[in-house]
């Protein structure tokens, strides 16, 4: 994509009432656009990254022989009384509306009930269990707070799936399976080394749940890890989960983190409470065994900025950064950057061409610091007559001269 | 896809509350999940679909320079204000919620007014336009009533596009560019022969819109149309419209048709209520041009059920069916039709494969009749007997024979 054509622009400022830095970068650089407090808008640069984490969740979910549908904002009342959780005193983020007959309708903050609920009415005996749907869905929270920027917002994007089963074992199987392809998503999105399944607080069906938890200075949890990392529990639990684990607390360490998953066994208790229920193979009637999977799709791009960004803007991992090479063409004459532009889509390579007019070269500079693709070409007079283009990684300090001629093989070797 | 492994079922009797042909199709074969009156949550199938009809529409929109965002559900009142439609009394279809803090916050119902604000954050001078920007959105509308199915929703998915320009000249040529992108749209939708641009109420800056109307029973429109459909014109504005192109009104002829899409020049009536400005060449501050178009996504799905189907179920256009071929593997033996399962996967063909086992034929075929595929392929003792695989277009009365050796050149031949 030609960045002349790119409606969004850089800013040296974030707005002022904003406090997170993965907002600031993120608003600065013109991947996102602040509605209000914890609502933020997708520019193309924006989406482009959430779609790349869509896809790695899709492909992992579809892996695990999960089936992708779409739910829906409005929910009914009725879906949520059974377990008590229309009530805002238990659950206190609902956004809540009526019809124009005052029927009062929900904005989904969940879609635990209305998930179990809709599949009800496509399983009926235990052969159509096991059952995995999952989806990628809006959800509207209406948070007291909303100051960490897309990391907790009112409005955001989640990936929830859910699984039905006629057993507790297959339900604990399948829940072992997910683990497993969780840990993939995080690997592929670059925060794979930095992330614990973590001993979280559970519900009446089992003692704990699991999350998903990121080392990151900007997380809202602490987690206690101990010194090979190899076990990680949330402070919440702390003294339960040592005690059951056997483990000594003291050789645990607190480090901020950021949940960026969280996976729960609901066993029978929301079927009993929702009255679903399977005939076995006897002919009885049991309830169905659920167990749900979310990942924070806004969240993670917001931890990732948070985790790898520098003081001179964002360092997205190649996985999910919109582009994989950031072109620069400096000075007047671009011909030679728009063969190499040419060239390099030609490749398949996923590139954006600075191909500004009037702009110095230290803007451009600046700029491709700020939007943090992994691989800045600059095509100059200087880099021509050093021998071709200079190829410099995000992270690095120096780049290399690489003659125009190996560019594309270079490029491709890299990515 | 195998089908035992979907977790949808056909069922033979919609929900006794529907009443749209559309909805009760898509509800019987699986593709569509009734939450509430204008509520649908969409399965596997119905998925495929929607997402083939953006695709669809992200490419043309891509071809004629629009960039893809994606904007917010939650909307601030003072977004609305400059342009009076905050108010329920302008605007009767607003679902409303508050903040914590009693705040008041709109759902978005459209983006109009939400995108030209966020516009003016990147606009600045005539270098940054014209700019055009477009997502795939849910709108929530309060409708009073809600009974054409997934014709007319209280949630839905739009396409809606917006064009910013200097001056009516480049905003009028853009939005000629874009009716010819939805012409497009409209033939890869496979509706194109019964789509018609036609004149439409107008606003303060023109006189008429355009609405993009298909001729289909269930619509909701009238339009009438002269002998050789080159004049549409909407029954809200035929007096208006004759009048001016100079059409004897007597020619025309009314027909029910559906809108499928709007489009609409503002001018600079938005902008300059909500105070937008550009700044010119000379340093002058002028308001921004604006036009608006939109796609109903879920609206087209639905007319395109309603105009095909017929006493036996749905009928896709090839280019929007969720699966090219339905294979239906009949009797005991499956071994056949699992080699030729796996074989039009290898060759990139897309194929709901009937496996279920226990499933009488004819119960397979009144399935596949309900589901609505291009091409049907049956394998069965008899058809091997006869040589091959049973062929059928889903529109077609009669079958042919195909050895199974051909088979999938046949298929190739056919999509």
């Amino acid at each position: 994509m030609r960045q002349s054509q790119l409606f969004t622009k850089t800013r040296k400022e974030a707005p002022s009432d904003e406090v997170a830095k993965n907002a600031q970068l993120l608003i600065r650089a013109g991947y996102a656009y602040k509605v209000m407090a914890g609502v933020y808008a997708y520019t193309p640069l924006g989406l482009r990254v959430l779609e790349k984490i869509k896809q790695i969740v899709r492909e992992e979910m579809n892996t695990a022989g999960g089936q992708e549908i779409v739910m829906t904002s409005l929910q009914k009342k009725s879906t949520w009384e059974g377990t008590g959780r229309w009530d805002d005193a238990v659950v206190d983020v609902w956004f809540k509306s009526k019809l124009k007959d005052d029927t009062e309708v929900g904005l989904a903050w969940s879609h635990e009930e209305a998930i179990l609920e809709m599949m009800q009415s496509f399983i009926k005996s235990y052969k159509d269990l096991p059952a995995s749907v999952y989806q990628f869905q809006t959800k509207l929270r209406n948070e007291l707070r909303a100051k960490s920027g897309i990391m907790r917002g009112r409005e955001f994007v989640m990936k929830d799936m859910y699984s039905l089963h006629t057993t507790k074992e297959d339900m604990d199987m399948y829940y072992d399976k997910i683990i497993d392809a969780y840990k993939k998503c995080y690997e592929r999105f670059g925060i794979g080394e930095s992330t614990f399944v973590t001993f979280a607080s559970g519900g009446a069906f089992t003692k704990f749940s699991h999350e998903f938890q990121t080392i990151c200075d900007a997380g809202e949890d602490v987690l206690y890890v101990n010194e090979d990392q190899s076990v990680a529990v949330n402070e919440e639990v702390l003294d339960d989960a040592t005690h059951e684990l056997g483990i000594d607390k003291t050789v645990l360490k607190p480090v901020k983190s950021a949940e960026v998953g969280n996976i729960f066994k609901f066993g029978t208790e929301k079927s009993e409470k929702m009255g679903i229920y399977f005939t076995d193979s006897e002919g009885a009637q049991r309830p169905i065994y659920l167990a749900s999977y979310g990942i924070g799709i806004t969240r993670v791009m917001g931890v990732v900025v948070e985790k790898f960004a520098d003081d001179k803007g964002i360092v997205w991992p190649a996985s999910i950064a919109p582009f994989q090479v950031h072109l620069l063409g400096l000075g007047e004459d671009m011909a030679d950057a728009d063969r190499v532009y040419q060239d390099l889509i030609d490749a398949g390579v996923e590139v954006l061409y600075d191909d500004r007019t009037g702009v110095m070269a230290g803007e451009k500079f600046a700029d491709a610091d700020l939007l943090g693709m992994p691989t800045r070409i600059v095509i100059s007079k200087r880099s021509l007559e050093n021998g071709g283009a200079e190829v410099k990684g995000r992270t690095r300090s120096e780049g290399e001269i690489v003659p125009l001629t190996n560019l594309i093989a270079h490029v491709q070797k890299t990515h």
